[in-house]
């Protein structure tokens, strides 16, 4: 970041995303295979089948959720200044996301809808092996629009992140193509997390599309980078980013993560977790790392080990938003910073 | 390679290196601390102390070694044209390991020595986790001088390889000196293995200016290049190593190799070994995979993969020469090269 740039920003990061409340549960490997899951993969599903798979898990814990969401209560509980761009409805779910986010000290900016679809919920299966199988009712995210984009907001935001699954609805397609026109216009930075590989294999020609001119960070894992660019080795995929985008983090789980900025390359190593309960928002955390170090002004390096830290302490717990104060692991980074 | 210049070359890679005979044996844990070793590391030792661990070493199988001989084996074994220069006596153990290197089709030029030191023997005790704590006595090794360097022969490769190892004595380091300009001079590459961690951090002046000054392609494993350079985070010899050297192949172990030359950077998986016996040669017969896909003009990525292939095939075996044919490792990278 330029100073002069970082002077001028009102707020670090922008999070535009769905606003999802998740619902937790172990679940037995047998019980994925019953119910007929896609597992370790994000499924959209109807309310009804929401219905029906909500009666057949295990008792839950309501947390609220949403991938960019996370990111966004992460960098805020690491410092940063941060708002949010979500549809929720006026319900219950809906106050708990509202609260939990606030709670987080995130700006809300979007206001309850009075009508229409349920507020979403995820359905997160967490198996024996710390993988979570996520089946998604969007609810009232199919409402989120260019007109909930709010022109003064992302002008003011250094960075504006959103999350590849906005890509499911035509409408909020259309709300982050308008986020990107105005982060240009305004000199401001667009970020974009691919979300999944299921995603990615949805909008893999938009998506390359939208890498190559307008995205200015790329955040990705391993398998979604090698989806979007249909290759089987994670170095052809790396390759292809540093032709593409300039600008990018890759996830590869305990393989750690490699950051490339035109001709720099890192090659960060994993923060080993004291223990590994649910990988749940180990992506969502690393790029809150990243983007928390980002605006703060560290290096690549120091935003990467930052990311890595995060992502390390949200899985060792349930759910991906933090029970631990995870403003230690700025302050540590950002005192080592080179 | 540009092909002129391969077209001129007559062999691949000349070796130069310290000619030796493994002992290899496996040893309970408990041993290591008794005999006071020092744990996978290479630690040089006299006669007589050779002898008294000699005596006390479980039943033994002999095998040529020596780091620089075992790559040399390797890549003749992968169908690379090659040379070796290291000193032997007329002994037994001088005898085995010049029949052993010429009978893997490398042409071995240095005439065994009449008297003097026997010829070396590595004692290696290859410990329940695979690792390996070698105790090597030089013997013959230190006899190796300029003298010993031809310089038709080294004019004639494409590359010249050496280890590391080779500083531990004066004269060896005066061959390689002579070496050196002998590549230049003819245009030559010059390639370096670090040897290991210990080897850098006797040497570590003198590695980094001849990293910087005299080296074309430098092999080392993460500890060796992190020891080098004094830092705590592989990226950060990484940077180092991308501003000293330009063209380097970096082993991580289970974690893969990363490969640089100039703003090419490649983040290789390292190939899941069927099964780990002895980590002996890992990083010998990487080096040897990389250098052979090089001079057979395969791309930096497929040398990285051949590299990984090989390391992947030595440690499912004890020992540092291959008893499988390597030949097919080549042929399938080969045929796959992009």
């Amino acid at each position: 970041m330029q100073s002069d740039t970082k002077n001028r920003a009102d707020i670090d990061v922008l999070g535009i995303g769905n606003a999802i409340v998740d619902v937790v549960s172990q679940a037995e490997e047998a019980l994925i295979g019953e119910l007929g899951l896609e597992r370790g993969a994000m499924t959209l599903i109807d309310e009804a089948r929401s219905e029906e798979l909500y009666a057949r898990m295990g008792p839950g814990r309501e947390v609220s959720g949403g991938s960019c969401g996370n990111s966004i209560a992460a960098i805020a509980a690491m410092g940063g200044s941060t708002a949010f761009i979500g549809r929720v409805k006026d319900d219950q779910l809906g106050r708990i996301f509202a609260h939990d986010i606030r709670a987080a000290g995130v700006a809300f900016a979007s206001a309850p809808a009075a009508d229409g679809p349920a507020t979403a919920r995820c359905l997160v299966f967490v198996t024996p092996d710390a993988q979570r199988t996520m089946q998604t009712y969007l609810g009232a995210c199919v409402d989120l629009g260019p007109e909930d984009v709010d022109e003064a907001l992302v002008a003011s935001a250094e960075v504006t992140y959103f999350e590849g699954y906005l890509y499911d609805k035509p409408a909020a397609k259309a709300a982050c193509r308008k986020a990107a026109e105005i982060c240009h216009e305004n000199g401001r930075l667009l970020a974009l997390t691919m979300s999944d590989p299921f995603c990615v294999d949805r909008w893999r020609g938009e998506f390359r599309e939208l890498v190559k001119n307008e995205v200015d960070i790329l955040f990705a894992n391993e398998a979604e980078i090698m989806s979007l660019y249909q290759v089987d080795e994670f170095d052809e995929a790396l390759q292809a980013v540093r032709q593409d985008v300039g600008f990018a983090a890759l996830t590869r789980g305990p393989k750690g993560s490699v950051v490339v900025k035109d001709q720099e390359v890192h090659v960060i190593d994993a923060v080993p977790p004291s223990r590994v309960l649910d990988t749940t928002g180990a992506g969502d955390l690393y790029a809150a790392g990243f983007l928390r170090g980002l605006t703060a002004g560290l290096d690549l390096a120091s935003c990467g080990h930052l990311g890595s830290a995060a992502a390390a302490a949200i899985i060792g717990q349930y759910g991906a938003r933090s029970i631990e104060p995870l403003l230690p692991l700025y302050e540590v980074v950002a005192s080592q910073r080179r």
